[in-house]
């Protein structure tokens, strides 16, 4: 929660806004004189309380009722983290559901009986008791300026406070649901970032990227270069905020090195004759829509535009980080030592002299003879890593893996060192892998995925794994 | 359903850009080769139930099953009318909530006992157990091109099937639900519409005019004139069609007759000038968005946009109908005969000879005579209908007044003979009102109006209904 | 003249605009008290003479020289049309160029004798010196609101003026020259305008199509259809003016007949799959801007555009009529009679009975027996019009033939009854003619008209011609 | 002629550019075989000479003529320095105006005697016989793609090349003559800048600054923060390129220094409070429109712009260095000596250890002692130079007073350590001065200024001056 006195995500600046324009709307007496306490105590929650029973009341016009929640929102920005917490308990455990509502709702579906039609209704009334009444208050930011990014970023903060306090858990998942509406995919559009966006979008990808950093203007501009290309979703009501972005490199073959792929040195490549769309980052951009999935779509659409643009291209894949892979093959050392190894790795290793985790750390370490050493033992447990390893549910056991077979991508090819950073080399010794689009079977693959738990993979990796 | 072979709203060009976004997006084998038949006979209703039963189960990635999608809704709009009825019953009582999960989950609640965490729980997962499961499908739509009109027009379709097939109403209802996330308010944008306008949009408005007719594209042009604004509510996913439009005039006074304002030889004012703003025509646009309301923020919007743009402008009012207004005199008529008029308006009047119905009807048939002689009688009892007559629930009887009212809006004047056209002379006598909008008394109005009923008045129409 | 009390081109609202803005850019000073008579006596021309002589002077900052011009212009529109005149004869008398500089710069030009550098500097001053002192005054309308508006309808008027005052040719010549950079092709737009286009830019449509009247919003709706294109050049100070616009039809063979074109009822083609694309309009929009030539860029540009758009397209045609061939063929016929006849044909015609005139006058009352006796002879005569008719400096006689040979096209194909209009009837018996673009010709084609009046025809139209 | 191998301004990438679209137009046949050697040796020139020969002649259709140029185009970029002179020597001597057209035209005049219509047609002729044929190719470039910025950067390089050959003059003044109607204001749009504007734009900021060198892109940043603005004129085909910007804080008082307005670190203002618009750079961007005048409207348009978007502005001021003044002072020093300082000031500076001149050298140095002993007579002798010293013309010295006092502004005030750059301190020891605009007297001061070289300055100037 850096950047901020009071540690929150959302910027007190927006409390102007929101004051301007329950001004401008004519509602002023909907100010409360006097200000709160920045760390709400009881009797400045209090007052929040009624406020926020008249705010759920909903009394009256629609246009006075949001003038009212847009004072509310003010009156939250201008709290510490301590007094933000506490609005957001008031607010989880005072507006949740109505209890005697629900039990009426509950009763009534009792004694029903065997009358169709009447249970049908009950139903119905019971799912309404079953809405929290916070819901009457969020609905109402919707139509405030930088209203919906309040919303996401109010739903970062509970995400935030929700492990020290989990009666916040159940207002941030129903949040999450009226998120998982307004951002629907069909409400999103597919933009096109290059050179020529605004500098205020820009700025954010620099910000948000969250897989290989932008360290610099410069090494945006060439992201965005003309052998490029740069999509994001956006939502009509936050135009400058990507929600997810994917930066794509057009190459000739399938890239090997996120290295070479960043270096603002090498010469472009004429889009026209590239034969291969390298999918080397994708990065969620708002931290308040957890749980709400975007990134298949984006994938999907990025590749039909692309085909359309260029169409020499002849495969997608991704170049992909391998997050999960040196916790995992630690671990199986620690069970498993040399066991691990074929003879011939473990005749070729100096092991004797300092056991596996030794050779390991080295390799972290930069040291030379390490990465010829190491460079075929561990790409064939990084195969077995990706093919084999599993979480609860059948899942893949590493996230990125993960997220690509439910795709429908399958497990292409390793690369040795393909990404040198600190990040590249703790993570996974450098090793990075594609993950290979065929429109053909992207449907198989993510059906079977789902179902059986099948992971597709290349007769390479296949091989490899298996060894 | 007129305008279409099959009956439907929903044009059948859409199923050739269905089935060409299908073959694009590589999932031709989701093709089913053979057609259904119009009428939807059981043996492909069974096919269609299989269809559905994929799409709902949503095994593999988004993409994918929204291709899926596509293809069931391209089949929809290859039926007849009695085969669209057969498909919407098939989905409404084959892809309801799950009633083993219902009871289930009621099984859990009753477990519960006084573990208020647990409690908690428990009703969440009742609350996902009774959602309806065409709601997987109904949400796939969204992405696909025009997909939203679609299932907006969907809707429209179904509320004009309810009627005859009742169980069709929890699905319709339920797609409100849904609409009314994708459509709220916060997600549409204000647009002023002018004589610069697409025509594409220009023409919406000549096919969606519910209270003036629009003639031609004279008559349009007139309406968009300098002296004229025109807003609207578009959402993003339908560029072109228009959700509600209100039409304003920029006058000297508030204006008293329609037929003044629409007379396209007038000259006009210079809206720098103008004192006043007439709303004299809001229209909504989407029946399938019953239900779901804009009106109360699109007034006030519009008011702020125009108080900012021509600081000149004192007062907002609207000029309405009365449409209750000749039904309800005439059944006091009925009820309390002359007793209905003040003994100075008997004399005055040759009741003696014909009866007041008898007079009516001339008036209605032109008669100038009874345009003198029945404007203060019926003036005075209009004013007595708009702010006493009730219907349940107290709401006012005349259902432009409710909105108004509602919107925290204020009964200010009646205008004799403001509308000459048959419907004006049919529901009113060609009586108009003025609702007046005071920034200051909304929020009050609205919500005594919203509590107690309590209708606004100006201290002349509350006089003139006191007589 | 027609539309404006004084019969002028520019509409006396401009005023209202310059007046504005003049006023806005606090300059109130240049507001002279009095108005002028409309009819600019000479009192009143001597008022006029000392205000032009004060914007040509141009004393000061551009901004303040701007307004006053503004002030002058205003003072123009507010004349009737006699004052008009006498304004533009003001100015075309009293500001040409300079008589004493001239001569000065003459007299140093003699007395450079052989040094090269002195005679290229003299050159340079005379050059100057011959430039008209109203061009000061002109150039400052450039940045007025309308301003570009305001000068090409200017010209427009001096066009209009100059049958009756030669002395205003001078400075309509001059006009032209600064609209031609003004209007340099490099500065205007290609711009699609189709049924999303603003309904302000689509009457302009309506009201300037010289070839085939657009009838109503309906006929232009079917015009913009999904197998229709339509282009226009716009300069960036006109957004909704057209400069010139092309019509253009998709279709599958090339077009014989413009009335099934034009017929709303037909109905559409996909426009992925028809081969050919019929220019079937073509219209300059701005008679202010005679003489300067938009035509052949924007087929060429057209053309372009389509070849991207639509793969498929193989041929790229026009649908002309032939104006000149009517009184060109009587002409003949009054000099040679029935020697243009063939003897097969004098044999097939009742000519003894009547004469040639005469069956050409049935044939234009629509007589069907003449359609059929008439359509060899008559189309031959066309295909020797076309390809032998001249004007002086060996132009081809007909107007629309120059302007498509000099492009680069050829004479393909003539259409018997391909426009059966009053006006088509008239010029040519209903003939009409395609012109066909081959891209790989069209420079030698032009060049060959360019220089040698080579006239470029298909092998039909040159057998024909010959018989 | 830096940041291109072969010097020039025109990076050869357009020539690709150029290709491409002449090949794109289908006129391959203008490709000449073999390349030019990038030196131009007197063979290759010669070829060059026929293919503008070529150009010259134009025969054909304009397109094809256009594409012709785009070849000819190409090969001047790909030559080198060298090479490029050459070409233009080329173009500048051997397609002048047509010297035999010149005589015949010269000998017609003299044979018109007393003929008043005859003269004038002639005049006419001469005026034409007198423009160079060079304008013909020139013109040709307009509709290329980045043709018209190609125009603007040869003539760039005219420039850079007509010192050393001075028959490129007249070459590089024609086109400056073409480029100034290309350019006209009229055509150019006032554009806001800010930080929502493409990187591709801003980036040509940082490039182009003249005045106060921007370091970053924070430092842009802060440039286009909420109480500044930034405008500038783009041309309609050159949308990333401005042609003159300016940019403004909004403060309360006239601002005294531009190192504070520039300290990052600065809160900001709110601009709905500010009673001052500071202009404090600005920057002609395009090297090859030098001649051409954009300032005095931009200033005008942007204070009308700033006027309605912010009312409670009360004065229009700039904040500009005098870059004049150190020399000037120098040589005075040198003339007068110590005359030039009052006797109190004599008295107060340790003049007799050192001299005058030794003192400003320690001031330039950074002696702080210096700073409060010369803060008294430089102001003072500032004061004197910016309201009497002149060049020819009767013009102010200063480049800058010169540019201000034209378009109407008055010197205001003078501030002591204005900006402390090594630039501000070497040419003016720190002193900024600002220009007061004030628009009632606008029209007044630079007709004063224009015609009797009247130097309109504040009370304070004129008294500090006399002293």
């Amino acid at each position: 929660m850096a950047g901020d006195p009071h540690g929150g995500l959302l910027d007190r600046t927006l409390a102007n806004l929101f004051r301007a324009w329950s001004d401008l709307s004519g509602t002023t007496r909907y100010h409360v004189s006097g200000r709160l306490r920045a760390d709400l105590p009881d009797e400045d929650r209090a007052r929040v309380r009624s406020e926020m029973e008249a705010c759920v009341a909903a009394v009256g016009d629609a246009a006075t009722n949001r003038a009212r929640a847009a004072e509310l929102g003010r009156r939250y920005l201008e709290l510490d983290r301590t007094g933000r917490i506490r609005f957001l308990l008031e607010l989880a455990t005072g507006f949740d559901r109505d209890r005697d509502a629900v039990d009426r709702a509950l009763a009534e579906l009792g004694a029903c009986g065997g009358d169709a039609l009447a249970r049908r209704e009950a139903e119905q009334s019971l799912h309404s008791a079953l809405e929290p009444r916070w819901r009457v208050l969020l609905r109402q930011f919707t139509t405030l300026p930088e209203g919906m990014k309040f919303l996401v970023d109010l739903r970062a903060e509970m995400l935030e406070a929700q492990g020290e306090h989990p009666e916040i858990r159940f207002l941030a998942d129903d949040l999450r649901t009226l998120l998982s509406h307004w951002f629907d995919l069909g409400l999103l559009d597919l933009r096109r970032i290059d050179w020529a966006s605004p500098a205020r979008l820009l700025e954010k990808l620099i910000a948000y990227e969250a897989v290989h950093e932008i360290r610099s203007w410069e090494d945006l501009k060439n992201r965005l270069d003309s052998d490029r290309r740069c999509f994001a979703f956006l939502h009509p009501t936050m135009p400058d905020e990507p929600l997810i972005f994917v930066e794509v490199a057009l190459v000739n073959g399938m890239a090997a090195s996120v290295d070479e792929l960043l270096d603002e040195t090498a010469p472009a490549v004429d889009p026209r004759t590239a034969d291969t769309a390298v999918f080397y980052s994708i990065s969620n951009a708002q931290r308040g829509l957890d749980g709400i999935s975007f990134g298949n779509f984006l994938i999907r659409h990025v590749v039909g535009v692309l085909e359309q643009e260029l169409p020499n291209l002849r495969s997608f894949a991704t170049l992909s980080p391998i997050p999960g892979l040196s916790r995992w093959v630690r671990r199986q050392v620690s069970e498993a030592g040399t066991e691990l190894l074929t003879a011939s790795e473990r005749r070729a290793l100096p092991i004797g002299d300092v056991g596996l985790p030794d050779l390991l750390a080295r390799l972290e370490q930069g040291d030379g003879a390490m990465e010829t050493a190491l460079r075929e033992p561990l790409t064939r447990l990084a195969a077995r890593y990706l093919t084999s390893a599993r979480r609860r549910g059948n899942r893949a056991h590493d996230p990125v893996a993960h997220f690509h077979l439910s795709n429908g991508a399958r497990v292409e090819r390793l690369n040795w060192m393909g990404d040198r950073s600190v990040r590249g080399r703790t993570q996974s010794w450098g090793l990075m892998v594609n993950y290979l689009y065929r429109t053909g079977d992207i449907a198989v693959n993510s059906a079977g995925y789902a179902t059986d738990g099948r992971i597709a993979a290349s007769q390479a990796i296949r091989s490899l794994a298996r060894d």
